[in-house]
């Protein structure tokens, strides 16, 4: 795709400063890690911006990767790396990326299938802070699950921020963006997948629920958590114990607490 | 929660957004007089950054008395404060202060001990995101841990968004703010507190770790990890079982995962 919109020089706009979320340049990748790990997938990359006069080895050697890789290498000012900078991190490198594609429920279960193991999913109701679906991403990819679901309304999409909060996650994990995550839901019942919400006053602790069978585990939005609709239509809710006075943890920290609860019993089933 | 530190910073200044360290500003105090009074009252003031080949006898005496108070003073280029400030007028000096007063560990430990609980601490060698070390602070309190431990230096301190990162859990958790990491872990294992320290190539997975006895988890930064002396100084590496590409997870997350085993433990235990 040549889509022109890519090359907008992104100056910077004060109304963006104020809400992350309207960045909309999900082709831009910022900072080593985000690179490496796109040049690694075999994903296409356009363009890449380099700090000129930086003299750091490791980055000359990505930037030479890049452009075995068919990049086009431009040396710039580093002032115009920290102009073009939406994460603010870009640690000297910023490279432009041929467009996302989003995958599809089948695509997901295709994954778990061919892997031979129960589909391991992570649908995030309405996650608005690109921080927490990028982290989201990254414990997904780490705890060998097949993919995350997101909704395409009221949902930070797959940004530059989401793309450098998980580490390069984004570049192996499958992302399905669905117009309704209920009509999702379904789909996924249907499939056979049990569907896990998480709420506070789930009616059992995460240790009672059979995470090893094919499962989607539910994560609630930053500031209400699942809404009602979702939560009714989940095949069980369950709760992470709560320990002290605070009721509720951030919502990257839960998934992570759920995926790794999934990869425990899973372990322990294999061995 | 009467938390003034939830009002915005008065107005966005395009430079300061370039540098995530000063981006909150709720606690930023500007000026001799701002520094000389907060000193008096005896709030705690996490860092000092004062004009470099500033000869002032007067700032120099403020410099001293806010080091012996506990601050880490930092000398900077002029421009550099320039640049931090917000008034316009800061004389050569800005100092931040912490949003919440300091613990000790011994206090950490009498916590646990009121409880009738094994400690369960975590250390924070170098975190510098101040998103993730609200979000440890959360999962900390949520999983009933009895407190926090993190270095004067190369980290980040008890600042207005770590405050609002942790959703009110600064409130109820006991962070303590040590000179040296080593030297507190050195003084846990005195106390009879297991130190495990978690690392990609950690010796054990963390489920044969005993997390129910003392126990201080170790998270490293978020570029490198623990620092090669620290652990070298831990009782025992732990690893996170890794089933994708990726190596490595965020921080907040990967601390998390490592409190609810401990949680897990504890629980299987009593049950």
């Amino acid at each position: 795709m040549k889509d022109d919109n890519r090359r907008r020089p992104p100056r910077r706009d004060y109304r963006r400063e104020e809400n992350p979320q309207v960045e909309e340049n999900e082709n831009q990748l910022e900072g080593r890690n985000a690179l490496t790990e796109a040049l690694r997938s075999g994903r296409t990359i356009d363009k890449v911006f380099i700090a000129s006069g930086e003299t750091d080895r490791a980055l000359q050697r990505l930037a030479a990767d890049a452009k075995a890789a068919g990049a086009v290498v431009v040396p710039v000012d580093r002032r115009k790396l920290d102009m073009m900078s939406v994460t603010r991190a870009h640690q000297g490198v910023i490279a432009l990326a041929a467009a996302r594609e989003y995958f599809s429920i089948d695509d997901i279960l295709e994954t778990a299938a061919e892997r031979g193991e129960c589909p391991l999913i992570v649908i995030c109701d309405e996650l608005t802070d690109p921080h927490n679906l990028g982290a989201i991403i990254r414990s997904a990819e780490c705890a060998g699950a097949h993919g995350v679901i997101i909704p395409k309304r009221r949902s930070v999409g797959l940004t530059a921020v989401v793309a450098k909060a998980s580490a390069g996650a984004v570049e192996y994990m499958k992302v399905a963006r669905v117009t309704n995550i209920n009509t999702a839901i379904e789909e996924l019942k249907e499939k056979g997948v049990w569907i896990f919400g998480t709420a506070a006053e789930g009616s059992i602790p995460m240790y009672q629920a059979d995470l090893c069978g094919p499962a989607a585990i539910v994560i609630g939005s930053e500031g209400e958590g699942m809404s009602r609709l979702v939560q009714k239509n989940c095949d069980v809710t369950v709760h992470i114990p709560m320990k002290g006075a605070i009721t509720s943890l951030n919502a990257s920290c839960a998934a992570s607490i759920l995926l790794y609860e999934a990869v425990r019993q899973r372990l322990s089933k294999e061995g």
